[in-house]
Parts: structure tokens; C-alpha cells; sequence
């Protein structure tokens, strides 16, 4: 099988033209837009050109199947973007799938299928496509989500019009390796070239609603005031650590989101809400930081007289990548760039985390230079995208083995 | 001369029917609305009744002059409310101004004249009508501001017609006092019945940009972080303890609105910008606090590798009030309850802090129930109002001495 590493590269790049954005290779391609569209049409069009059947199910994730019947193995990834995202995320896994496809069609096999699911940054939720398709998530649940203009998913899919064909059967396919850059610091500050994904970590999410007093900003003094911030700021800066014994380097938590109410400068906030999210591979693990978090925030609140409340937790369990294919990935890292590769966890989700529920499921990560992602700067040196795309090539080729065409 | 509180108590319920909402003695009266305006129609007639000559300047400041053109006493407050207020904030020293003035015109001195300040509430600003008066602001500035709804105050104000009859010289007063209700919890705590205040605390206000690195929430490892919010929890947390050996019991700080960007769960906020107010009486003490969290701000931005910048401060300084009507007003409330006033600061701003511009000025308090103000809950015991008139007329006499007519 012979992989064409400049027509990977061009494809790459014919790619990103679709949305080109903001500066250097910035891509702007929302799920359901415009340029997300003419992408799946011209990803479309190279998977026919190479004699794969094109399917599209009714999320729009779109299937590009190798010909016959008989099980294959799925590449891919998804080509959607953040509102301002890179040239790689995604976009990586569905055209190094489709370059493979393409040396393995030459050839006559392995067999190789390639997928690009729909909705992976996020417009309509997390890793939409792949977990309609993988169940997590029905149809009927999903169409009814609004993005943040407010266009529900059933109004944005209709612009798929008639390239729907249908559901895909997940069970005519193997397994599913996704090829996708890091979007963390790991592999760029050791200078290896790539990770074998050990597991995606498992995430809690809830919202914390603390309660205090509304008052005057002149007139109530310091001792008298039950101030929601302070409470926040004592927890957020006494939470290191709190979780110090318990967490291990990959662990992680953050609160992005934070509303005071009323919000104004002469008023002590008498509300504030704040998302509390923390990662982790363990599912012990997670479980413990949530006790550390929840005991610290009664301790603070009771302290302060402040009222406290959660949302309900969202989360995601942790997902180990299957033993086989993450074995034939850490062969061919190993030929490919001896010493120079690593196992790690995935501190993101990704659509394999839903696809695993489905099939045997691994992943490859690439370098992320100055480990920037969801950004116009997001970028990888073209050299280790081949290397992740011959690494990929050989892992096919050992699972393949002796039953390859 | 012969106050009668039983007149002054019905007034000040007669008011409150101008624009009567919510629950309890709740009021919706804001500046230059119909209820507003037909409150002052009917402040004109009580003033009208007792010979007193009305006069309304173009802001819809609203005088009840003492008819002789001598010098006069001017006693009075506001009688605009919050979108949501009470029945007494400053509508207490309209009716107590009124009330004095009525029982001195009955008695033939001592010159006493009533001030009704318009937007004291802030509409359009911040004392406004007392800062255009004072020249703290000129009436074409003041004319642009908008208000929440976007209606400028020029807008506004033109419904009060013909009502207006033009300036009122400020040289006519031989001083101003302004009796309010304390919108804090010191007096209701301690029992005492009256605030004579010493000076109107000095405000400081900036909002403050944290900026670090905006990054995916999963991927970026903790001791890569360089999380905004974290700088500002770290800065609310160790605040206090920094400005300990500065502050006094009543000196405080506030951090009311904080917007962190983009703001999403999964997402480590790559800017923040918060609010930082602080006041104190004390203008030397107000710029050693200002020093504390610049240095505090400096030191944990520098270590946490965050950029600081800091928009403009604004800013009001203390205000002393004027030592013989201060006096005055303390001897008058050793008589009327004695052990049980205090001298204090108003860490609000009031009308009083533009007018001492002008003329001295001096400010009484009477007890908050539970420290509520700007709420439909608002309330003091009506013997605690009647005590705070009766300190009011006894300063006012003092003060006459034997210039009294």
C-alpha cells in the first residue's frame, strides 16, 4: 500500500480553503454551514473518485464505504470547526482516512472505510454526529437543541437537503481508529511525534449556585456582608489544594463561567452561578475530586451563610481505547519514530469517545505546536502529519494482516 | 415653633400613593415619571399652602423658597425612587423639611425653605439633579445621557412644561440639611436612634482586565495554565488580609461584576475584567488602598505570568460636612435622645455631596430596619422618623439663634 504524503498534504490544504478565515490557516466552518457543506460535497466527491459508495445519514455525518459488503475498518475524524477554529483538528483524521482509502483502493485492499462526523465542535452540543449515531443521544432529543442564535438542529440539518441517504450501519465495520492533533502541550514540549491514546478522560460538569445578601456596596459593612464572590474566590483559591492528595499530573478543573447578579459595580452580588467541570481518566478518581469539591464548597458556604445549590452533573465516563488497535498504533509508532512517541490520555473528547460504544475504537494524536487549538494559530509541523499518516498506514496494514485483499 | 408629627407621618403616606407598587410601603417613582411629576404638582400645592413661593428649575429641582428674599435655611432631600424603592429614602427630609417649614411660617421664622432634588436615584447618572445644580455637571452634558431604555434626559425632563420657572440662585441658603433614612444596618444593630453624619465617604472605581491564555479546558495541564479567573480568585482571597492594617471598621470594597471571556465551561477564560470599587472617609486612606491592590494585583498577575491593565478610575472624595450645622444637629439629638445617637460617615452618596459645593452642608440619619434599602421593604419605625424630625427642628432653631425672626 503506498501512501502519497504530498497528496495528503494538497488535500489538506484544498480543504482549509473551505471557510479560510481570520489569519495564517484559520478556518471558520460551523456544523450545517454554508462552507461545512461545500466541504462534505467535495469530501464527497474524492471518495467517489476513489470508488467508495458515499452515504450520509440523517445528522450528516457522511460515510465514504469501501465497495463490498464484507467488514472494513473505519478512518476519520470530523471536518466541522469551532466558530474560530484551525486547519488540522479534525480535518487531519478525515483526509489521512481518505489517503489511505485511496492507496488501499489502489492496491485492492485492506478494506478501509472513512467517515467525517458531523458536529464535533459543538454548535448543537458535544460530538453531536457521533453520538446520535452511536445512541448516547436520539434524533428526536437532538433535533430539538438550539445553538446560540437559537436555530434548533432540525431547522440547520434541513439544509442537507438531498444528500441524506440514510442510516449506516455501525456493524459493518471493524473497529475505528481516529487520527487527530493533540490540542495539548504533551508531545510538543517533549518533542516526540506522536501519542497512542491509552483512554479519553472521563468529564464532570455541574453549575454551582451560591446565595447570599443583595445589599448596597456603600453602606453595609464588611463583617455583615454575604457576598456570593467572596465565597466563589475563597473556593477557587483554596481548591489546589484541597485537591493536591488526590489528583495526578493529567488531572484537570477549571471554572470558565462565571454570572454575578445583579452584576453591578455598587452592589454586592447577592447570586452568583459558576460552572465547576474537572477530567480525569479514573472513574474513582473523579468521584473523589467531586467529594473534595462538594465538601469544600459546604465548609466555605456554611461559613459564609451563603446558600448553596447544584445543577445537575453532566459527565462522560472514561473510555479506554481497544487493546488490539492500540497495539498495532504502538508497533508502528515504534518503527516509524522509535523513542520518539509516547501513550497518554486524551484530555479532550473526541467522536471516538461515542463511537467505542459501537466498535472497537483507538486514536492517534499528532503534535500541536505551542499546544494552541480552537484558535486561527492552531497549527503542526507538515512533517509530523506524514509521520502520523504513516504511522496510521502501517497500524491498517498489521491489523489487516493476512486477511487483506 | 410647633412641629406636628402626626401632619408630618400623614404626608410622608400621602406621598408614598405617588406611584404606590409592589408590596408593603413599596414605591416606583423615578425621575420625570407621571408619578414623579404629579408628586412634585402635589409637593408645589403643600408648599403653595404654607406661603412658601415655588420655584422649579429646568432640571426639575423643585424649591419652596421662604417668601422674603433674606437669607434662608434650605432643608430637604429627593423625592425620586429606585425602579424598586421605599416609601421614605429621601422622601423622609422632603416631608421633614416641609413639616419645619410649615411649622415656622406658622410661627413666622425661622427662615426655613424646601428642596425636592430631582434624580438623586440616578435615571441619568448619579445625583443628578444636585450635580447639575452644583455645577458639577452642566445642563447640556447632563441633556445626552441616556437613560437604560435609551430616552435622553433632554427628553425627559420636557415633560415638565411649563413647570419650570427657571435657575435658583444657591446664594439665597445660608445652608443645607438633609435628613435620610441610613440604608444601613448601624443604627437598626445598636438600637440608637439617630446618625448625626460626619462626612460623606470618598469613592474609588476602576475596572480592572486580567489577560493570560485562552485554551481547551481538557487538554492544558494545570501547571500550563495561565487562567485568568484563578488570578482573580487569588486576588478577592488574599484582599482582605492585604488591606487589614489599613482599613478602618468602616471602610469597604466590592467586587460586583465580573465578565470572564469566552466564558464557556470548557474553556479556560483567557481574559477577565471585574469591577473594583472602594470607599472610605478618609482621602489619604483611600489612595493606601489603592496602592494595596494595585501591589497585590501586580504581584499575583506577575507571578501567574497574566497581563494587568486598568481602565479609568473614577472617582468621588470625601466630603466633609460643615462643622456648625454638624454641631447643631448634635446637640439637638443629645437633647432628644441622648446615649442614643452616633456620629458616622454615609457610605452612600447623597445630594448632600454635590450641595456642599455650594453652602454648608450636613446630613441626620434615622434607623434602616434590617439595613434594607432600595427595596419595596424598606421601612423605619415611625417613632424613630418622628424622633429625627424633632432632632431636625431643634438644629434648625439652634442654628436661628437670635437672628430668628
Amino acid at each position: 500500500m503506498q501512501i502519497n504524503t504530498q497528496r495528503f498534504l494538497s488535500d489538506l490544504h484544498t480543504l482549509r480553503q473551505f471557510g479560510a478565515a481570520g489569519s495564517g490557516k484559520g478556518v471558520q466552518r460551523r456544523a450545517y454551514t454554508e462552507a461545512d457543506i461545500a466541504a462534505r460535497d467535495w469530501l464527497s466527491d474524492q471518495m467517489r473518485a476513489i470508488g467508495l459508495r458515499v452515504e450520509m445519514d440523517a445528522m450528516g455525518n457522511l460515510f465514504g464505504l469501501w465497495p463490498d459488503d464484507a467488514l472494513s475498518l473505519l478512518l476519520g475524524s470530523h471536518s466541522d470547526t469551532q466558530p474560530e477554529g484551525g486547519w488540522l483538528d479534525g480535518a487531519l483524521g478525515v483526509i489521512a482516512g481518505l489517503e489511505i482509502a485511496r492507496a488501499a483502493r489502489e492496491r485492492g485492499g485492506p478494506r478501509v472505510s472513512v467517515v467525517s462526523f458531523q458536529d464535533e465542535e459543538g454548535r448543537f452540543g458535544v460530538t453531536t454526529g457521533s453520538a446520535v449515531w452511536s445512541g448516547t443521544l436520539t434524533q428526536s432529543q437532538a433535533d430539538l437543541v438550539t445553538d446560540s442564535d437559537g436555530t434548533t438542529l432540525a431547522t440547520a440539518r434541513a439544509a442537507l437537503g438531498a444528500r441524506v441517504t440514510g442510516p449506516v450501519d455501525p456493524s459493518r465495520f471493524s473497529g475505528y481508529i481516529e487520527m487527530h492533533i493533540e490540542q495539548g502541550p504533551w508531545l510538543d514540549q517533549s518533542g516526540e511525534k506522536a501519542g497512542v491514546v491509552s483512554a479519553i478522560v472521563g468529564i464532570r460538569d455541574m453549575v454551582v449556585t451560591l446565595t447570599g445578601a443583595q445589599n448596597h456596596a456603600g453602606t453595609t459593612p464588611m463583617h455583615l456582608r454575604r457576598d456570593t464572590f467572596q465565597g466563589l474566590a475563597e473556593f477557587a483559591a483554596r481548591l489546589p489544594e484541597a485537591l493536591a492528595p488526590i489528583v495526578t499530573p493529567a488531572s484537570v478543573w477549571t471554572i470558565g463561567h462565571v454570572a454575578l447578579h445583579p452584576g453591578a459595580h455598587s452592589v454586592i452580588p447577592g447570586e452568583c452561578r459558576f460552572s465547576m467541570q474537572w477530567r480525569d481518566g479514573s472513574i474513582e478518581r473523579l468521584a473523589e475530586m467531586e467529594s473534595t469539591i462538594r465538601n469544600l464548597l459546604s465548609e466555605i458556604t456554611a461559613k459564609r451563610g451563603l446558600g448553596l445549590s447544584y445543577g445537575p452533573k453532566l459527565g462522560l465516563d472514561p473510555v479506554d481505547m481497544a487493546p488490539h488497535l492500540r497495539a498495532a498504533l504502538e508497533a508502528a509508532a515504534d518503527e516509524e519514530c522509535p523513542g520518539a512517541w509516547r501513550t497518554m490520555p486524551s484530555g479532550a473528547l473526541h467522536d471516538a469517545t461515542g463511537v467505542s460504544r459501537l466498535m472497537p475504537a483507538a486514536m492517534l494524536f499528532t503534535p500541536s505546536i505551542g499546544g494552541i487549538s480552537h484558535d486561527f494559530a492552531e497549527d503542526t509541523a507538515e512533517p509530523d502529519l506524514e509521520t502520523g499518516l504513516r504511522i496510521l498506514a502501517k497500524a491498517v496494514l498489521k491489523l489487516a494482516g493476512n486477511d487483506a485483499p
